[in-house]
């Protein structure tokens, strides 16, 4: 089984993680079952971490996690800390196949809503 | 003359805050002229600061800016730091109209640029 796993830097505002973990149900509902396993981590300042992400979705049958970093640009969290995450737990499940997407600020897309944002407001 | 100015919250790493630059330029373009200036502007340890990127767009001759949080989730900066941060603004120039717009995260199109960057990991 295939499973994503979104992951965000984690707020001390409670609604900000609750506000992931709604956007995170309803990627779910938008996948159509393309991942078995959706759910969200945190880097820091909640709960679950990215490996307690990743073990839940492996414990739950995923055989495969791809991991998109909900981070709008490279930074030090994208570029070193996540795969740091990711890589402790390879260690740990070395035959889960644990991919990294690019991450979301990647997104060619990106422009089009900021444009649409921008006209809206 | 209608501007855009993109907030982005600024980065310790300079590569970060290039990638916000060149996006804004990517923006200017892709805009199409529906904003005569298209700028950005850090809420902090980056340069120019909020209010100095507005005050940027009004010298440049905006009566008009329309400010989008380059943010992903509705935390303190958006509530409440970027927001007062215009307010500053708003009363050295009380004749111009600033307006905030929704900030990125909002965006109803994120699941799918989501999902996009999910299939491509």
């Amino acid at each position: 089984m295939k499973a994503l796993l979104v992951v965000a830097h984690g707020s001390r505002r409670a609604e900000s993680n609750d506000e992931i973990r709604q956007l995170t149900a309803c990627l779910e509902r938008q996948a159509e079952g393309a991942f078995g396993d959706v759910r969200c981590a945190f880097l820091e300042l909640a709960e679950p971490s990215i490996p307690d992400g990743l073990r839940g979705a492996i414990r739950a049958g995923a055989s495969e996690v791809v991991v998109v970093p909900y981070f709008l640009s490279a930074g030090r969290h994208v570029v070193s800390d996540i795969p740091a995450e990711l890589e402790t737990v390879r260690r740990e499940y070395p035959d889960i196949n644990i991919r990294l997407a690019p991450y979301l600020g990647a997104s060619a897309g990106l422009l089009d809503l900021l444009l649409l944002q921008a006209r809206s407001g």
